[in-house]
């Protein structure tokens, strides 16, 4: 097993089989009665968080807690801590106080790189920059072999501001790896065509939403970011519901199996409308219970779990 | 027993009294050398608070934590995420991950029906705008039998700004039910005639302080909202304290058995002086001990804790 | 053993090398497969944060979770609640609720006092205004005793704005208690020798800091406080740098065996540089893994752990 989770480059097929596969046993955790295991009893995991996402941190909070970890928020406000040298001393302390496990979100792409190298036990990257953000990747391949029985081959239209989302990277580099076919979506200068060769040779890119949909198994639609509204290259918030928006009659061309998805939380009527993001067909809410088990998983398996 | 705890309205007399009851019992655990019971080990108690109110969060959280669940303090801040459809999204989040519980605040009346139609688990009002805040009611209620030995017949004047609290609604819905004979106490824009009439029917109004303490077993002041000292319809700081404030000698118009309540935190010297606020009349210091008592019979009843 | 931990001056030598035991045997508790004790379970610890703090509150909240107690936090934000009277009534509403010990962080001078007044619980001084952050000097001694294998005669450097540190002023205080020389160093208007001579009777003050390197067995550096920066009685951060900053050059003054402390977070460049803070001389990774001990220790052994 890896020791760190920094980016979902960092995992070949057999090791995000396991992760999945383990989450799958620790989903069974909660149907029980007692949802609890006490696999991590008297490990330590430090929830550090440079940005807030209350959800991404009780997610985690909530993995850890079912494991029986003792959980620590250090959630750090204003911008003097967040300087890179004291990014360091934070991670001596960290280290020093016994963290087994530090979950960390950071603006900086990058920053739990840095991390990793100065503490000895596990860092799980929440989300760093535009950079990555893989166990939402992670928990988004397991919601779809949950729904769709299987990951190889599957058609997924990811839609919106891919230039600047970690949930679009974690998840093209992991489907990629997984062998599901990409396609990306979106007003063209959000999808630059070197990035997206760089990030995957593999994947297509199509500006024309409608015409991608009657194709895909899955289509996952990004979270618009609104204070980028602002910027150049990004249409008018009206132009880009219309164009790239997911509503009712869109949905429908799709095949009538296929599933939408979306990270949360939604700016309902902007990128979905109400209608799609309730509608059987959402996997929106199972996402959020399969983040606790897959992220339980990792917990597990990075922090030794399996070889106690 | 119910599923949710939203308004005193829902409790029957005998509900109410198993509530307290239990409280009764979950109160020895605090004189035990380990002051924990595994009740509701595996559960998740989520303190979901749109409104800063440490004190109630401590309390669910301590009452939480002695019945060994896990808790998850999620504090949103800032405006966006209060919105109405922001708050189902959060519901559903919540009941995704697991919660058992959420315990709301919420600065809008009637927000916790809204999440208890969004969520599979028990939903606790922990305040919700100008409308209920039915654990206080219960708090109080408690503090009271526990005084006076019985709660039937007594006469308890509720003091103060009775049209914005809901720590009075509680109340006076919880006492009518249990058979307290009820006195309104206030200004009288303070308290419209017409308003109270629909709250409790059996309450009086008085709008005289002086005239009703010889009568009273009970004297409630609730605490004067500092931000609506400018409102046209309340009175001056000091004509406030001068009519409705109590103070030694009104307290000692008290029959020698009655007792002063508050709901905390207070304003020394506004609504009741630091004289009467640390007498042996006062049980203001017992209602806090008494709410962590409520809070995990009420806790403990919903989660299924009796059919276990 | 003392009730409180107010203040270095309330530990005579015997309870002070009981703590500094005592850590040292919570210490083994973290190499550990299960970094767990069940010595507090059942025991309630509220961390009660007036300033922010999050270095000190994780060490507090990480030693009380090793020792399976439940912790509750309650970080006061804004001036209202900061108010003397406002601290009677939350200090009345933790004891209500149970708290068995309170660590408090305050920017008065003496709240901790008042506090241990109104609590039947223990309270700790986690830092108070200018005066005492007793388990930093706790923590800081167990370094050296670990480092050096002895306090009594050790000649210890404190270098920086004396003034207004607690640390420092702890940190002179349990010197002396335990037989450490304490030479007190920095820009004369931040060493008022009439304040030195109060504090410690037996400390030497020098405001030339290359003098006293050769002779010292520990030279602990203070933070600069930027906001002090601007006080007329401080020198220029440059000024300061040069004159009472270590440095490589510096610390190749001192003897072979001494060691560089700082209680962090450092301002590097300022008072200290990364060859020293980085350098194998330094101990400030270690004084934040043996501040989890030290706290472990302080909170066993007042809340009666020794007398189970």
């Amino acid at each position: 097993m890896i020791r760190h989770l920094l980016s979902s480059a960092d995992l070949d097929a057999g090791t995000a089989l396991q992760i999945l596969d383990t989450a799958a046993e620790m989903a069974t955790v909660a149907g029980r009665e007692v949802k609890k295991l006490p696999a991590l009893r008297g490990r330590t995991v430090v929830n550090l968080f440079y940005e807030d996402s209350t959800r991404t941190r009780i997610s985690f909070e909530a993995a850890a807690k079912r494991l029986s970890a003792d959980v620590i928020n250090f959630s750090v406000k204003g911008s003097s801590v967040a300087k890179g040298e004291s990014l360091k001393d934070t991670a001596l302390t960290l280290q020093a106080m016994g963290a087994d496990a530090v979950v960390v979100r950071h603006p900086a792409s990058g920053a739990p790189y840095q991390l990793a190298d100065w503490v000895d036990g596990s860092v799980v990257n929440a989300g760093d920059g535009t950079h990555e953000h893989p166990t939402q990747a992670l928990l988004d391949a397991y919601t779809m072999r949950s729904r769709l029985g299987r990951l190889a081959g599957l058609s997924v239209a990811v839609v919106g501001d891919v230039l600047h989302s970690r949930v679009a990277r974690s998840n093209v580099l992991l489907l990629s790896t997984l062998g599901a076919k990409v396609t990306l979506v979106g007003p063209p200068p959000l999808i630059p065509v070197d990035i997206a060769a760089a990030l995957a040779p593999g994947a297509t890119v199509c500006y024309d939403l409608d015409s991608v949909l009657p194709q895909s198994d899955v289509v996952m639609m990004l979270r618009v970011q609104r204070e980028r509204m602002n910027d150049s290259y990004f249409p008018s918030a009206r132009e880009y519901a219309r164009r790239y928006g997911l509503d009712g009659s869109r949905m429908r061309r799709l095949p009538e199996h296929a599933i939408v998805m979306h990270p949360g939380p939604m700016n309902r009527g902007m990128e979905i409308t109400s209608e799609v993001a309730d509608s059987p067909r959402s996997t929106i809410v199972e996402q959020v219970a399969n983040g606790v088990s897959v992220r339980m998983a990792v917990l597990y398996l990075l922090l030794g779990g399996n070889n106690r």
